[in-house]
C-alpha cells in the first residue's frame, strides 16, 4: 500500500479513547456483546475492520452483511454468517472482510451502550481509518416516502444541534457534527446509482416515538392536530428533513472517538400527512433496503479506490 | 365470580387511554408489535390478560413464560410458546393463560415505544384489572449481589422522583409513583418464599449505562474514582438501592394508564465495589431468575385467591 496516499486520506487515524482508567483493567468485558479481552483475541477477530454499519434491527443488519458479502464477492458458499454476539440477545453482530454490521436496538440509551462497547472493541483491536455509518429508518417531513436522507446535523427536539449527556447527575452538552465530506461522498454515490432520491438535511433526534415526535396515535396525546402541524412546520423551517431516535448520541460519540461518521436513513412516511405506516409490507421493505444499497455502493467504491492506490 | 369481592379489590379498573384522536382511526396499527386492530382480533387474543410482565431481554421473557406455564400447570406438551410478535424483531411477546410476557429492549425510549403499544393493545382488548410488573437486572448500591429490589420510587440522576417527557419540544414533568401496596405484597411473597433477600428501596433510572451511571469502564470517562464514589454515596444517602434504565418512564406511563405497576430488579453487582460483571455465568443466570421466581409466586398466589373468591 502507498503509505503517502493512505496518510493523505482524511480519515487515516486510530480510534481514540478518552478514558485513563481502562489501562488499569486486567481484562475488559464487553458485557452487552458477550465478548472480552480476556476471552477473545479482538485484534485477530476485528483488526481488519474499516467500515462499521449500525442499525436498529438485528434482522436488517444480518441482511446487510449478506448483501455486502454478495457485493464484495466474498459470499460464504453455505450462506452462513454467524452472529458474533451469539452469547447474548442484546445486540447482533456480523462480519464479512473489512465490513462489520451491528444492531443497536431503539433509542439513544440502547445505541449508546452499543457504541461504548464498539469503540472499545475497535480500540482493543487496534483498528485504523474506520468509518461508521448508521443505516436506519425515519419519518420524513415534506419528503416523498422512500427518500433517503443523509444527515447534515443532528438536532434535538428544540432544533438545536446538540446532545445532552448526563454525567454524575450534571448535564454536559456535546457537539453533534457529522463528517460533511462523507455526507457529500454518499450523495455523489446516490447520483451515480440513480435508483432513488437522496438529499442532505438536518435530522431531528428524539427520546420518544409518540409524544416526542408529535404523533397523534400514542396511548397518550394532550395536543391537537393543529399543535402537531405547527410543531412539524417549525421543524421543517429549521431545516429538519427527517426524525429518528439515535443520530445525536451517535454523532457525539463518533466525533469524540475521532472516527468518520454518517447517518443515512430512509423516510418511511411523510409525517406532514400522517402518523401510521399504511404502505404495503413489500413497499416498506424496498424502502428499508435503500440505505444499505447506498452504503454498500459507497464501501465498494472506497475499497476499489484503495486497491487501485496500493 | 363474586362481583362485590372483585370490585373491592384496589386494582379493579379498565386500562385508561388519554388520547381523543384514537377513536377517529379506522384501524390502529401497533407497528412495533406487528399487530393491529384491522388485522388481529385483539380482544380474542388478549381479553383475558391480567398480568403483564416486561423485561429487557427477549430470551428472558421467553424463559419467563415457560416458567409460568409450568407454575400454573398450563404447560404445552410440545413446549411451544410462539412469539406473538414474530412478524418483527423489535419486541418479543409470549402468552400463557392470563399472563403476558413482553420484551422491551434497553433504555427509556425503547420501553416507552413498547408501553405505548402495550397500553393500546390492552385497551383495544378491553382488559380489566391489569397488573404490570417489570422484571429486570440492575446494579446495586451497598447490597449483596443477588439481592432483589422492589422499587419504592423511581428517581432520576439527580435523585428526584420524576420523569421528564418532551412533548412538542417542551418538557413536561411526570410523576413516577408506583403502587406501594403491590410492592408490599411482593415483599411479603419473598418472605414466604425464603429463597433470596428482597428489599424495598428507591431505584435510580438513567439514560446511559456508562457515564450516566458513573462507570469508569466506558469508552469515555472524564471523572475520577473518587468522583464516582462520591456520586454513588450521594445516591445511597438519597435512598437509592439500585440503578437501571427503564423504571421512570415505566412508572409514569403505568400511572397515567391507571394500571397497578411494580418494578422488581435483581442486583448483579455492588457498584460501590466495581463496574464490570466478573461473576461466573451460572451465578449471574441464577440471579436473573430471582425476579421471575418472585413474580411467578405472586401471580400464582393472586390467581389462587381469585379462584377461592369466585
Amino acid at each position: 500500500m502507498d503509505t503517502k496516499d493512505e496518510r493523505s486520506a482524511p480519515w487515516s487515524s486510530p480510534v481514540h479513547m478518552h478514558n485513563p482508567h481502562l489501562d488499569a483493567l486486567e481484562e475488559d468485558i464487553l458485557y452487552h456483546f458477550s465478548l472480552g479481552t480476556g476471552t477473545h483475541n479482538l485484534q485477530e477477530m476485528f483488526g481488519d475492520v474499516k467500515f462499521v454499519c449500525v442499525g436498529g434491527s438485528p434482522w436488517r443488519m444480518k441482511a446487510f452483511i449478506e448483501y455486502m458479502a454478495a457485493e464484495l464477492d466474498m459470499e460464504d458458499p453455505n450462506l452462513e454468517y454467524p452472529n458474533i454476539c451469539a452469547g447474548t440477545d442484546r445486540y447482533a453482530m456480523y462480519k464479512v472482510g473489512p465490513v462489520l454490521s451491528v444492531s443497536h436496538g431503539m433509542g439513544i440509551p440502547s445505541i449508546a451502550i452499543m457504541l461504548h462497547e464498539l469503540i472499545k472493541l475497535l480500540y482493543h483491536a487496534k483498528c485504523t481509518d474506520v468509518t461508521i455509518i448508521r443505516i436506519g429508518t425515519s419519518g420524513g417531513i415534506g419528503l416523498e416516502p422512500g427518500t433517503v436522507v443523509v444527515t447534515k446535523q443532528s438536532v434535538d427536539a428544540t432544533f438545536q444541534p446538540k446532545f445532552e449527556q448526563v454525567i454524575l447527575g450534571k448535564t454536559v452538552v456535546r457537539n453533534t457534527d457529522l463528517d460533511q465530506s462523507l455526507a457529500e461522498e454518499l450523495l455523489q454515490c446516490s447520483k451515480e446509482l440513480k435508483q432513488f432520491n437522496t438529499v442532505i438535511g438536518n435530522t431531528m433526534c428524539t427520546l420518544d416515538f409518540y409524544e416526542g415526535q408529535a404523533r397523534l396515535d400514542g396511548a397518550f396525546c394532550s395536543y391537537t392536530e393543529k399543535d402537531k402541524q405547527d410543531y412539524l412546520n417549525k421543524a421543517q423551517e429549521a431545516g429538519v428533513y427527517n426524525i429518528e431516535m439515535e443520530s445525536s448520541v451517535f454523532a457525539a460519540m463518533c466525533k469524540l472517538s475521532g472516527v468518520r461518521a454518517a447517518v443515512v436513513c430512509v423516510t418511511l412516511l411523510d409525517r406532514l400527512k400522517g402518523d401510521q405506516l399504511h404502505s404495503p409490507h413489500d413497499v416498506l421493505h424496498s424502502y428499508q433496503q435503500r440505505p444499505q444499497i447506498l452504503v454498500g455502493y459507497y464501501i465498494k467504491k472506497q475499497l476499489k479506490a484503495k486497491a487501485q492506490r496500493s
